[in-house]
């Protein structure tokens, strides 16, 4: 960021009066601009006893299996972006259920927001930013080529809570180095 | 927004290629500017069973009470970025306990993320946001001048969690027009 959105004027990195960190802030007309974590907001979605994974089509992680998951949009809900996500990525048509996991990663400034999911059909195909798309039953899951730890960490506390009979709402921090997410 | 923060060129709102809504994108270098929703993370401090409240000092909603939350920054978690918000805005440390309330607001982009809280002392007053900081018992909880729809639902569910003497996570979406958040 070198100019101000507002006038062109020049922006430098200062901390403003009555702040307590460093902002961009325009020189000229003083405007001050934050910038704040974003939200991912993701599905699990499942059509009897499989899981529906999506293998990325673009960088990060291209070629590699991820859940439908992506920004939260102006306006939308969570549980909306990830019904939108499941939409765009897998060509598929979701119920959400509820909240599963909340997963904060501090590194990156994001937070991934993953729902319980149920397909409505099993109608699915790879969307524009996906390769294809394909239901996995557990023991199928192709974990080394799973494309994030938050949606490895997902996934493992999705089965582990189903063969337990019931679903928490899991909310944990992911600290590992490497690939984002 | 009127000037590309990268090159000072002209701003204009129109589809990109591959997109499917409108976004900030600069006429001259092309570069594509996204906004995104926001999180307001929050706590419900509580000490003894009674539960920490600040009165604002400043506006939406200058001299309503409410619990300590605001935005969360970069770099953060957002149980630390609601144990910082306790710290500025009520000079309180707190233990946190557990992911409490999401609640998205789609009205005005925002979603709260509310932790149940332990504080560490019985050691508090008015950060430079607040009028006053003070401890209420349930009965005590000044209902009608609680700043906002989100602060009032939170404690809602919070108190009765607790008599029913167990806290789940309640996911909920606030629709309400009036008073954001």
């Amino acid at each position: 960021m070198r100019y101000c959105p507002r006038c062109a004027g020049a922006i430098e990195r200062r901390v403003p009066p009555g702040d307590d960190r460093p902002r961009e802030v325009c020189a000229g007309c003083g405007e001050v601009f934050y910038r704040n974590p974003k939200i991912v907001a993701g599905a699990i979605p499942e059509w009897r006893g499989r899981v529906l994974l999506c293998r990325r089509a673009i960088e990060p992680r291209e070629g590699y299996w991820t859940l439908p998951a992506g920004y939260m949009e102006l306006g939308e809900t969570t549980a909306e972006a990830a019904a939108r996500e499941t939409r765009e990525e897998a060509c598929a048509e979701v119920e959400i259920l509820g909240l599963f996991a909340y997963l904060d990663i501090p590194r990156v400034s994001q937070v991934y927001v993953m729902y319980r999911a149920r397909l409505l059909a099993p109608e699915y195909r790879a969307g524009h930013e996906s390769l294809e798309a394909r239901l996995f039953a557990e023991p199928e899951i192709p974990w080394p080529q799973i494309a994030f730890p938050s949606i490895r960490l997902t996934l493992e506390r999705y089965f582990a809570d189903r063969a337990a009979g019931a679903f928490a709402v899991h909310s944990e921090v992911i600290r590992r180095r490497g690939i984002e997410g």
